[in-house]
Protein backbone atom coordinates (compact mmCIF):
# COMPACT_ATOMS: atom_id res chain seq x y z
CA UNK A 1 0.00 0.00 0.00
CA UNK A 2 1.65 3.27 -0.98
CA UNK A 3 0.70 6.03 1.26
CA UNK A 4 0.14 9.59 0.34
CA UNK A 5 -0.39 12.84 1.85
CA UNK A 6 -2.23 15.80 0.59
CA UNK A 7 -1.29 19.05 1.59
CA UNK A 8 -3.83 21.69 0.53
CA UNK A 9 -7.61 21.40 0.39
CA UNK A 10 -8.69 23.86 -2.47
CA UNK A 11 -10.22 22.39 -5.92
CA UNK A 12 -7.58 19.97 -7.37
CA UNK A 13 -6.56 18.73 -4.01
CA UNK A 14 -9.96 17.44 -3.54
CA UNK A 15 -10.01 16.12 -7.16
CA UNK A 16 -7.14 13.70 -6.28
CA UNK A 17 -7.95 13.26 -3.23
CA UNK A 18 -11.57 11.49 -4.58
CA UNK A 19 -9.13 9.60 -6.86
CA UNK A 20 -6.39 8.29 -4.81
CA UNK A 21 -8.91 7.57 -2.08
CA UNK A 22 -11.01 5.21 -4.24
CA UNK A 23 -7.65 3.45 -6.00
CA UNK A 24 -6.86 0.20 -4.99
CA UNK A 25 -3.22 0.29 -3.43
CA UNK A 26 -3.32 3.94 -2.28
CA UNK A 27 -3.95 5.13 0.91
CA UNK A 28 -4.59 8.82 1.82
CA UNK A 29 -3.63 8.77 4.50
CA UNK A 30 -3.83 12.46 5.51
CA UNK A 31 -4.70 15.68 4.06
CA UNK A 32 -3.10 19.04 5.85
CA UNK A 33 -4.73 22.66 5.41
CA UNK A 34 -3.77 25.93 7.52
CA UNK A 35 -7.13 26.31 7.45
CA UNK A 36 -9.35 24.12 9.94
CA UNK A 37 -12.61 25.17 7.90
CA UNK A 38 -11.88 23.50 4.48
CA UNK A 39 -10.94 20.49 5.94
CA UNK A 40 -14.69 19.48 6.57
CA UNK A 41 -14.90 17.60 3.84
CA UNK A 42 -12.09 15.38 4.53
CA UNK A 43 -12.60 14.80 8.54
CA UNK A 44 -14.68 11.50 7.51
CA UNK A 45 -12.18 9.90 5.23
CA UNK A 46 -9.24 10.46 6.75
CA UNK A 47 -6.94 11.91 9.40
CA UNK A 48 -6.30 15.88 8.92
CA UNK A 49 -4.17 18.36 10.31
CA UNK A 50 -3.60 22.08 10.12
CA UNK A 51 -0.27 22.00 11.83
CA UNK A 52 3.11 21.44 9.92
CA UNK A 53 5.06 19.67 12.72
CA UNK A 54 2.20 16.82 12.54
CA UNK A 55 2.23 15.65 9.04
CA UNK A 56 2.48 12.04 8.99
CA UNK A 57 5.97 9.58 7.43
CA UNK A 58 4.12 8.49 4.04
CA UNK A 59 5.65 7.37 0.77
CA UNK A 60 4.61 10.78 -1.12
CA UNK A 61 3.51 14.08 -0.59
CA UNK A 62 1.24 15.98 -2.57
CA UNK A 63 1.41 19.46 -2.84
CA UNK A 64 -1.64 21.09 -4.09
CA UNK A 65 -1.62 24.94 -3.15
CA UNK A 66 -1.76 27.97 -4.96
CA UNK A 67 1.15 28.85 -7.80
CA UNK A 68 2.41 31.43 -5.11
CA UNK A 69 2.98 28.90 -2.37
CA UNK A 70 4.27 26.06 -3.57
CA UNK A 71 7.93 27.33 -2.86
CA UNK A 72 7.56 28.49 0.32
CA UNK A 73 5.49 25.95 1.56
CA UNK A 74 7.71 23.06 0.38
CA UNK A 75 10.60 24.81 2.56
CA UNK A 76 8.31 25.01 5.23
CA UNK A 77 8.23 20.99 5.25
CA UNK A 78 9.52 19.67 8.68
CA UNK A 79 10.96 16.26 7.07
CA UNK A 80 13.67 15.12 4.75
CA UNK A 81 14.45 13.07 1.63
CA UNK A 82 10.91 12.18 0.81
CA UNK A 83 9.43 12.80 -2.20
CA UNK A 84 7.29 15.77 -2.53
CA UNK A 85 5.41 16.49 -5.90
CA UNK A 86 3.58 20.06 -6.63
CA UNK A 87 0.28 19.65 -8.64
CA UNK A 88 0.91 22.30 -10.60
CA UNK A 89 0.85 23.33 -14.58
CA UNK A 90 3.08 26.65 -14.48
CA UNK A 91 5.63 26.25 -11.78
CA UNK A 92 8.89 24.49 -12.45
CA UNK A 93 10.10 21.61 -10.45
CA UNK A 94 13.21 23.16 -8.48
CA UNK A 95 10.33 24.90 -7.10
CA UNK A 96 10.14 22.71 -4.28
CA UNK A 97 13.23 22.80 -1.81
CA UNK A 98 15.51 20.23 -2.08
CA UNK A 99 16.39 19.16 1.01
CA UNK A 100 13.32 16.61 -0.11
CA UNK A 101 13.02 15.27 -3.61
CA UNK A 102 10.86 17.21 -5.63
CA UNK A 103 8.74 16.07 -8.24
CA UNK A 104 5.87 16.82 -10.73
CA UNK A 105 2.17 15.07 -10.58
CA UNK A 106 0.29 17.65 -12.83
CA UNK A 107 -2.96 16.21 -13.91
CA UNK A 108 -4.04 18.57 -16.95
CA UNK A 109 -8.00 19.02 -16.36
CA UNK A 110 -10.56 22.08 -15.85
CA UNK A 111 -11.63 21.26 -12.25
CA UNK A 112 -15.05 22.65 -11.51
CA UNK A 113 -15.85 22.72 -7.51
CA UNK A 114 -18.37 19.92 -6.89
CA UNK A 115 -18.32 18.63 -10.38
CA UNK A 116 -17.78 14.56 -9.84
CA UNK A 117 -14.90 14.45 -13.56
CA UNK A 118 -13.78 10.82 -14.63
CA UNK A 119 -10.30 10.69 -13.90
CA UNK A 120 -9.16 7.67 -15.51
CA UNK A 121 -9.09 10.13 -19.14
CA UNK A 122 -7.44 12.87 -17.31
CA UNK A 123 -3.55 12.96 -18.38
CA UNK A 124 -1.17 12.87 -15.89
CA UNK A 125 2.19 14.86 -16.42
CA UNK A 126 4.90 13.45 -14.56
CA UNK A 127 8.23 14.48 -13.59
CA UNK A 128 10.89 13.50 -10.94
CA UNK A 129 15.06 13.93 -10.96
CA UNK A 130 15.66 9.99 -9.91
CA UNK A 131 14.18 7.12 -11.50
CA UNK A 132 13.38 5.26 -8.52
CA UNK A 133 11.25 8.72 -7.71
CA UNK A 134 9.50 9.01 -11.32
CA UNK A 135 8.52 4.72 -10.47
CA UNK A 136 6.59 5.63 -7.85
CA UNK A 137 5.03 8.45 -9.19
CA UNK A 138 3.80 6.20 -11.95
CA UNK A 139 2.29 3.88 -10.02
CA UNK A 140 0.66 6.65 -8.35
CA UNK A 141 -0.97 7.86 -11.26
CA UNK A 142 -1.58 4.69 -13.15
CA UNK A 143 -3.66 3.45 -10.16
CA UNK A 144 -6.14 6.84 -11.17
CA UNK A 145 -5.67 7.44 -14.95
CA UNK A 146 -4.68 5.68 -18.11
CA UNK A 147 -2.70 8.79 -19.44
CA UNK A 148 0.03 9.22 -17.77
CA UNK A 149 2.95 10.96 -19.54
CA UNK A 150 6.48 12.13 -18.73
CA UNK A 151 6.81 15.54 -19.44
CA UNK A 152 9.69 18.07 -17.85
CA UNK A 153 9.55 21.47 -17.23
CA UNK A 154 9.86 23.14 -20.06
CA UNK A 155 7.17 21.25 -21.76
CA UNK A 156 4.45 21.42 -19.27
CA UNK A 157 4.82 25.38 -19.33
CA UNK A 158 4.23 25.13 -22.79
CA UNK A 159 1.50 22.42 -22.15
CA UNK A 160 0.34 25.14 -19.62
CA UNK A 161 0.30 27.93 -21.99
CA UNK A 162 -1.67 25.67 -25.03
CA UNK A 163 -4.05 24.92 -22.63
CA UNK A 164 -5.12 28.44 -21.57
CA UNK A 165 -5.63 28.58 -25.17
CA UNK A 166 -8.15 25.89 -25.82
CA UNK A 167 -9.79 25.67 -21.94
CA UNK A 168 -9.53 29.11 -20.76
CA UNK A 169 -9.96 31.58 -24.02
CA UNK A 170 -12.12 28.62 -25.51
CA UNK A 171 -15.04 29.16 -22.65
CA UNK A 172 -14.46 33.15 -23.11
CA UNK A 173 -15.65 32.48 -26.91
CA UNK A 174 -18.43 30.39 -25.88
CA UNK A 175 -19.18 33.01 -23.70
CA UNK A 176 -19.23 35.96 -26.49
CA UNK A 177 -21.43 33.08 -28.10
CA UNK A 178 -24.31 32.86 -25.46
CA UNK A 179 -23.91 37.11 -25.12
CA UNK A 180 -24.88 36.97 -29.03
CA UNK A 181 -27.86 34.59 -28.28
CA UNK A 182 -28.94 36.32 -25.11
CA UNK A 183 -28.99 39.85 -26.73
CA UNK A 184 -30.73 38.13 -29.28
CA UNK A 185 -33.33 36.13 -27.72
CA UNK A 186 -32.04 33.04 -28.79
CA UNK A 187 -31.21 29.92 -26.52
CA UNK A 188 -27.80 29.12 -26.05
CA UNK A 189 -29.02 25.19 -26.42
CA UNK A 190 -29.18 25.70 -29.70
CA UNK A 191 -25.12 26.31 -30.34
CA UNK A 192 -24.60 23.50 -27.94
CA UNK A 193 -24.85 20.68 -30.04
CA UNK A 194 -21.90 22.83 -32.96
CA UNK A 195 -20.01 23.27 -29.58
CA UNK A 196 -19.25 19.45 -28.69
CA UNK A 197 -19.28 18.50 -32.37
CA UNK A 198 -16.46 21.66 -32.94
CA UNK A 199 -14.63 19.61 -29.75
CA UNK A 200 -14.78 16.17 -31.12
CA UNK A 201 -13.70 17.06 -34.63
CA UNK A 202 -10.13 17.61 -33.48
CA UNK A 203 -9.31 14.26 -31.39
CA UNK A 204 -10.26 13.01 -34.78
CA UNK A 205 -8.95 15.15 -37.47
CA UNK A 206 -6.29 18.02 -37.19
CA UNK A 207 -7.83 21.38 -36.11
CA UNK A 208 -5.56 23.19 -39.23
CA UNK A 209 -8.17 20.13 -41.46
CA UNK A 210 -10.90 20.78 -39.32
CA UNK A 211 -10.92 25.08 -40.02
CA UNK A 212 -14.28 25.95 -41.76
CA UNK A 213 -15.90 29.65 -41.85
CA UNK A 214 -16.12 32.84 -43.66
CA UNK A 215 -12.64 33.37 -42.96
CA UNK A 216 -11.20 30.51 -44.03
CA UNK A 217 -12.87 30.74 -47.06
CA UNK A 218 -11.73 34.41 -47.12
CA UNK A 219 -15.47 35.52 -47.93
CA UNK A 220 -15.29 39.04 -47.33
CA UNK A 221 -18.87 40.05 -47.87
CA UNK A 222 -19.86 38.13 -44.77
CA UNK A 223 -16.83 39.00 -42.51
CA UNK A 224 -18.07 42.54 -43.54
CA UNK A 225 -21.39 42.21 -42.36
CA UNK A 226 -20.49 40.46 -39.26
CA UNK A 227 -18.22 43.19 -38.35
CA UNK A 228 -20.97 45.61 -38.94
CA UNK A 229 -23.73 43.43 -36.70
CA UNK A 230 -21.40 42.87 -33.74
CA UNK A 231 -22.08 45.78 -31.12
CA UNK A 232 -19.41 45.94 -28.77
CA UNK A 233 -15.67 46.95 -29.77
CA UNK A 234 -14.05 44.12 -27.53
CA UNK A 235 -16.07 41.88 -30.36
CA UNK A 236 -15.16 43.37 -33.17
CA UNK A 237 -11.75 42.94 -31.81
CA UNK A 238 -11.98 39.69 -31.01
CA UNK A 239 -13.52 39.10 -34.47
CA UNK A 240 -10.84 40.84 -36.61
CA UNK A 241 -7.86 39.73 -34.94
CA UNK A 242 -8.49 35.84 -35.23
CA UNK A 243 -10.52 36.39 -38.41
CA UNK A 244 -6.97 37.73 -39.69
CA UNK A 245 -5.36 34.87 -37.87
CA UNK A 246 -7.07 32.27 -39.98
CA UNK A 247 -6.35 33.61 -42.93
CA UNK A 248 -2.51 34.62 -42.26
CA UNK A 249 -2.68 30.62 -41.28
CA UNK A 250 -5.08 29.50 -44.43
CA UNK A 251 -2.73 31.46 -47.34
CA UNK A 252 -5.45 33.79 -47.75
CA UNK A 253 -4.57 37.29 -49.10
CA UNK A 254 -5.61 39.93 -45.59
CA UNK B 1 -44.87 11.14 -49.32
CA UNK B 2 -43.25 14.20 -49.13
CA UNK B 3 -41.30 14.72 -52.29
CA UNK B 4 -38.13 16.83 -51.71
CA UNK B 5 -35.70 17.73 -54.36
CA UNK B 6 -31.83 18.78 -53.91
CA UNK B 7 -30.55 21.78 -55.65
CA UNK B 8 -26.57 21.63 -54.77
CA UNK B 9 -24.47 18.42 -54.53
CA UNK B 10 -21.82 20.12 -51.91
CA UNK B 11 -20.78 19.45 -48.52
CA UNK B 12 -24.01 20.72 -46.69
CA UNK B 13 -25.88 19.10 -49.36
CA UNK B 14 -24.84 16.05 -49.23
CA UNK B 15 -25.32 15.63 -45.24
CA UNK B 16 -28.71 16.31 -45.72
CA UNK B 17 -29.45 14.29 -48.28
CA UNK B 18 -28.61 11.42 -46.33
CA UNK B 19 -30.35 12.37 -43.52
CA UNK B 20 -33.64 12.79 -45.71
CA UNK B 21 -33.10 10.02 -47.77
CA UNK B 22 -33.59 7.69 -45.08
CA UNK B 23 -36.23 9.22 -43.10
CA UNK B 24 -39.38 7.58 -43.48
CA UNK B 25 -41.60 10.18 -44.81
CA UNK B 26 -39.56 11.65 -47.31
CA UNK B 27 -38.44 10.90 -50.28
CA UNK B 28 -35.79 12.59 -52.30
CA UNK B 29 -36.73 12.73 -55.73
CA UNK B 30 -34.12 14.19 -57.06
CA UNK B 31 -30.29 16.37 -56.96
CA UNK B 32 -29.82 19.19 -58.96
CA UNK B 33 -26.55 20.56 -59.91
CA UNK B 34 -24.40 22.42 -62.54
CA UNK B 35 -21.83 20.59 -63.24
CA UNK B 36 -22.39 16.13 -63.56
CA UNK B 37 -19.16 15.41 -61.94
CA UNK B 38 -20.70 16.28 -58.38
CA UNK B 39 -24.01 14.26 -58.54
CA UNK B 40 -21.56 11.27 -59.15
CA UNK B 41 -22.02 10.43 -55.30
CA UNK B 42 -26.32 10.78 -55.91
CA UNK B 43 -26.99 8.91 -58.95
CA UNK B 44 -27.06 4.80 -57.71
CA UNK B 45 -29.97 6.54 -55.02
CA UNK B 46 -32.35 9.26 -56.76
CA UNK B 47 -32.38 10.63 -60.00
CA UNK B 48 -29.67 13.33 -60.82
CA UNK B 49 -29.83 15.92 -63.40
CA UNK B 50 -27.79 19.44 -64.46
CA UNK B 51 -30.54 20.42 -66.27
CA UNK B 52 -32.94 23.51 -64.55
CA UNK B 53 -35.39 22.82 -66.97
CA UNK B 54 -36.06 19.24 -65.93
CA UNK B 55 -36.12 19.63 -62.51
CA UNK B 56 -39.10 17.71 -61.13
CA UNK B 57 -42.30 18.35 -59.40
CA UNK B 58 -42.13 18.21 -55.90
CA UNK B 59 -43.31 19.76 -52.59
CA UNK B 60 -39.88 21.62 -51.18
CA UNK B 61 -37.10 22.28 -53.04
CA UNK B 62 -33.79 22.65 -50.66
CA UNK B 63 -31.47 25.25 -52.57
CA UNK B 64 -27.87 24.20 -50.64
CA UNK B 65 -25.39 26.26 -52.71
CA UNK B 66 -22.84 28.87 -52.23
CA UNK B 67 -24.56 31.84 -50.17
CA UNK B 68 -23.52 33.99 -52.96
CA UNK B 69 -25.69 31.96 -55.44
CA UNK B 70 -28.31 31.32 -53.78
CA UNK B 71 -30.21 34.63 -55.46
CA UNK B 72 -29.42 33.99 -58.77
CA UNK B 73 -30.01 30.56 -59.12
CA UNK B 74 -33.45 31.31 -57.10
CA UNK B 75 -34.24 33.67 -59.83
CA UNK B 76 -33.68 30.79 -62.44
CA UNK B 77 -35.73 28.19 -61.03
CA UNK B 78 -38.49 27.55 -64.13
CA UNK B 79 -41.67 26.58 -61.89
CA UNK B 80 -43.85 28.94 -59.81
CA UNK B 81 -45.50 29.08 -56.06
CA UNK B 82 -43.56 25.96 -54.53
CA UNK B 83 -42.03 26.12 -51.32
CA UNK B 84 -38.09 26.41 -51.99
CA UNK B 85 -35.84 26.57 -48.81
CA UNK B 86 -32.16 27.61 -48.88
CA UNK B 87 -30.09 25.78 -46.56
CA UNK B 88 -27.80 29.21 -44.91
CA UNK B 89 -26.88 30.79 -41.74
CA UNK B 90 -25.94 34.18 -43.22
CA UNK B 91 -28.20 34.74 -46.24
CA UNK B 92 -31.69 36.44 -45.37
CA UNK B 93 -35.11 34.76 -46.28
CA UNK B 94 -35.87 37.25 -48.96
CA UNK B 95 -33.11 36.59 -50.99
CA UNK B 96 -35.51 33.53 -52.59
CA UNK B 97 -36.93 35.15 -55.39
CA UNK B 98 -40.92 35.40 -54.72
CA UNK B 99 -42.14 33.58 -57.72
CA UNK B 100 -42.03 30.82 -55.42
CA UNK B 101 -42.98 30.70 -51.30
CA UNK B 102 -39.44 31.82 -49.68
CA UNK B 103 -38.63 29.77 -46.40
CA UNK B 104 -35.26 28.90 -44.61
CA UNK B 105 -34.32 25.04 -43.73
CA UNK B 106 -30.84 26.06 -41.65
CA UNK B 107 -28.70 23.13 -40.25
CA UNK B 108 -26.95 24.88 -37.88
CA UNK B 109 -23.82 22.23 -37.19
CA UNK B 110 -19.89 21.89 -38.76
CA UNK B 111 -20.03 19.61 -41.61
CA UNK B 112 -17.00 17.65 -42.30
CA UNK B 113 -17.29 15.82 -46.25
CA UNK B 114 -17.23 11.86 -45.64
CA UNK B 115 -17.51 12.46 -41.73
CA UNK B 116 -20.90 11.37 -40.75
CA UNK B 117 -23.04 13.17 -38.40
CA UNK B 118 -25.72 11.86 -36.18
CA UNK B 119 -28.25 14.36 -37.59
CA UNK B 120 -30.68 13.99 -34.58
CA UNK B 121 -28.75 16.32 -32.66
CA UNK B 122 -28.40 18.98 -34.79
CA UNK B 123 -30.39 21.85 -34.18
CA UNK B 124 -32.79 23.13 -37.75
CA UNK B 125 -33.76 26.64 -37.68
CA UNK B 126 -36.83 27.40 -39.72
CA UNK B 127 -38.76 30.30 -41.36
CA UNK B 128 -40.95 30.56 -42.96
CA UNK B 129 -43.77 33.56 -44.76
CA UNK B 130 -46.94 31.19 -44.65
CA UNK B 131 -48.03 29.35 -41.27
CA UNK B 132 -48.80 25.99 -44.00
CA UNK B 133 -44.81 26.47 -45.23
CA UNK B 134 -43.96 25.94 -41.71
CA UNK B 135 -46.25 23.20 -40.70
CA UNK B 136 -44.81 21.27 -43.72
CA UNK B 137 -40.83 22.44 -42.96
CA UNK B 138 -41.46 21.01 -39.27
CA UNK B 139 -42.63 17.88 -40.74
CA UNK B 140 -39.56 17.69 -42.77
CA UNK B 141 -37.49 18.54 -40.36
CA UNK B 142 -38.92 16.72 -37.47
CA UNK B 143 -38.33 13.35 -39.34
CA UNK B 144 -34.31 13.92 -39.50
CA UNK B 145 -33.63 16.15 -36.41
CA UNK B 146 -34.49 16.26 -32.47
CA UNK B 147 -33.91 19.68 -32.46
CA UNK B 148 -36.51 21.87 -34.52
CA UNK B 149 -36.46 25.65 -33.77
CA UNK B 150 -38.48 28.43 -35.52
CA UNK B 151 -36.05 31.33 -35.89
CA UNK B 152 -36.07 34.44 -37.84
CA UNK B 153 -33.45 35.73 -40.41
CA UNK B 154 -32.62 38.70 -37.77
CA UNK B 155 -32.04 35.72 -35.32
CA UNK B 156 -30.84 33.56 -37.54
CA UNK B 157 -27.64 36.50 -38.31
CA UNK B 158 -26.88 36.72 -34.85
CA UNK B 159 -26.71 32.93 -34.65
CA UNK B 160 -24.58 32.69 -37.43
CA UNK B 161 -22.02 35.17 -36.07
CA UNK B 162 -22.28 33.29 -32.43
CA UNK B 163 -21.78 30.06 -34.11
CA UNK B 164 -18.25 31.53 -35.86
CA UNK B 165 -17.44 32.30 -32.25
CA UNK B 166 -18.12 28.99 -30.97
CA UNK B 167 -16.85 26.65 -33.77
CA UNK B 168 -14.50 28.85 -36.42
CA UNK B 169 -12.48 30.83 -33.58
CA UNK B 170 -12.82 27.78 -30.70
CA UNK B 171 -11.17 25.83 -34.03
CA UNK B 172 -8.68 27.90 -34.45
CA UNK B 173 -7.38 28.73 -31.00
CA UNK B 174 -7.35 24.68 -30.92
CA UNK B 175 -4.90 24.94 -33.54
CA UNK B 176 -2.53 27.46 -31.55
CA UNK B 177 -2.57 25.11 -28.61
CA UNK B 178 -1.72 22.04 -31.57
CA UNK B 179 1.17 24.64 -33.19
CA UNK B 180 2.39 25.18 -29.21
CA UNK B 181 2.92 21.52 -28.52
CA UNK B 182 4.39 20.51 -31.56
CA UNK B 183 7.18 23.12 -31.43
CA UNK B 184 7.73 21.50 -27.92
CA UNK B 185 7.83 17.84 -28.85
CA UNK B 186 4.51 17.32 -26.44
CA UNK B 187 1.42 15.30 -28.00
CA UNK B 188 -2.05 17.21 -28.89
CA UNK B 189 -3.21 14.38 -27.49
CA UNK B 190 -2.64 15.37 -24.03
CA UNK B 191 -4.94 18.22 -24.65
CA UNK B 192 -8.06 16.33 -26.45
CA UNK B 193 -9.52 15.38 -22.77
CA UNK B 194 -9.56 18.77 -21.43
CA UNK B 195 -10.96 20.27 -24.98
CA UNK B 196 -13.60 17.68 -24.88
CA UNK B 197 -14.08 18.37 -20.83
CA UNK B 198 -14.01 22.49 -21.77
CA UNK B 199 -16.87 22.06 -24.25
CA UNK B 200 -19.32 19.32 -22.41
CA UNK B 201 -18.91 21.69 -19.07
CA UNK B 202 -20.98 24.77 -20.92
CA UNK B 203 -23.60 22.33 -22.02
CA UNK B 204 -24.56 22.06 -18.04
CA UNK B 205 -22.89 24.94 -16.79
CA UNK B 206 -23.14 28.65 -18.07
CA UNK B 207 -19.28 29.58 -19.93
CA UNK B 208 -19.51 32.78 -17.32
CA UNK B 209 -19.70 30.61 -14.54
CA UNK B 210 -17.33 27.89 -16.38
CA UNK B 211 -14.30 30.54 -16.90
CA UNK B 212 -11.06 29.60 -14.91
CA UNK B 213 -7.61 30.44 -15.65
CA UNK B 214 -4.64 33.25 -14.96
CA UNK B 215 -6.76 36.15 -16.41
CA UNK B 216 -10.16 35.08 -14.39
CA UNK B 217 -7.90 35.08 -11.23
CA UNK B 218 -6.11 38.00 -12.31
CA UNK B 219 -2.66 36.40 -11.90
CA UNK B 220 -0.52 38.89 -13.57
CA UNK B 221 2.93 37.04 -12.68
CA UNK B 222 1.44 33.80 -14.98
CA UNK B 223 0.55 35.80 -17.78
CA UNK B 224 3.55 38.36 -18.00
CA UNK B 225 4.91 34.64 -18.00
CA UNK B 226 3.28 33.17 -20.72
CA UNK B 227 3.27 36.40 -22.98
CA UNK B 228 7.19 36.69 -22.74
CA UNK B 229 7.25 32.57 -23.29
CA UNK B 230 4.68 32.93 -26.48
CA UNK B 231 7.16 33.29 -29.88
CA UNK B 232 4.79 35.10 -31.91
CA UNK B 233 3.25 38.47 -32.77
CA UNK B 234 -0.06 36.58 -33.37
CA UNK B 235 -0.33 34.62 -30.64
CA UNK B 236 0.63 37.31 -28.08
CA UNK B 237 -2.01 39.62 -29.57
CA UNK B 238 -4.42 36.65 -29.21
CA UNK B 239 -3.26 36.30 -25.40
CA UNK B 240 -3.57 39.56 -24.64
CA UNK B 241 -6.69 40.14 -26.35
CA UNK B 242 -8.71 37.61 -24.77
CA UNK B 243 -7.14 38.01 -21.29
CA UNK B 244 -8.05 41.68 -21.83
CA UNK B 245 -11.73 40.70 -22.76
CA UNK B 246 -12.08 37.96 -19.78
CA UNK B 247 -10.73 40.59 -17.05
CA UNK B 248 -13.28 43.02 -18.33
CA UNK B 249 -15.90 40.21 -18.32
CA UNK B 250 -14.98 39.52 -15.24
CA UNK B 251 -14.69 42.73 -13.33
CA UNK B 252 -10.65 42.53 -13.16
CA UNK B 253 -8.61 45.21 -12.88
CA UNK B 254 -6.85 45.71 -16.01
Amino acid sequence: MIKVVIIGAGNVASHLFNALYTADNISVIQVYNRSQKKLAYFESKTTTTTSLSKIMDADLYLISVSDDSINSLSKKLQFNNKLVAHTSGSVAMNQISTHNSPSVFYPLQTFTAGKAVDFKAIPLCLEATKKSDMLLLEIVAKSISDNVYQIDSKQRKALHIAAVFVNNFVNHLYQKGEEICTENNVSFDILKPLILETAKKVTELSPLKSQTGPAKRNDNKVIEQHLSDLNTTTRQEIYTLLTKSIQKTHGNKL
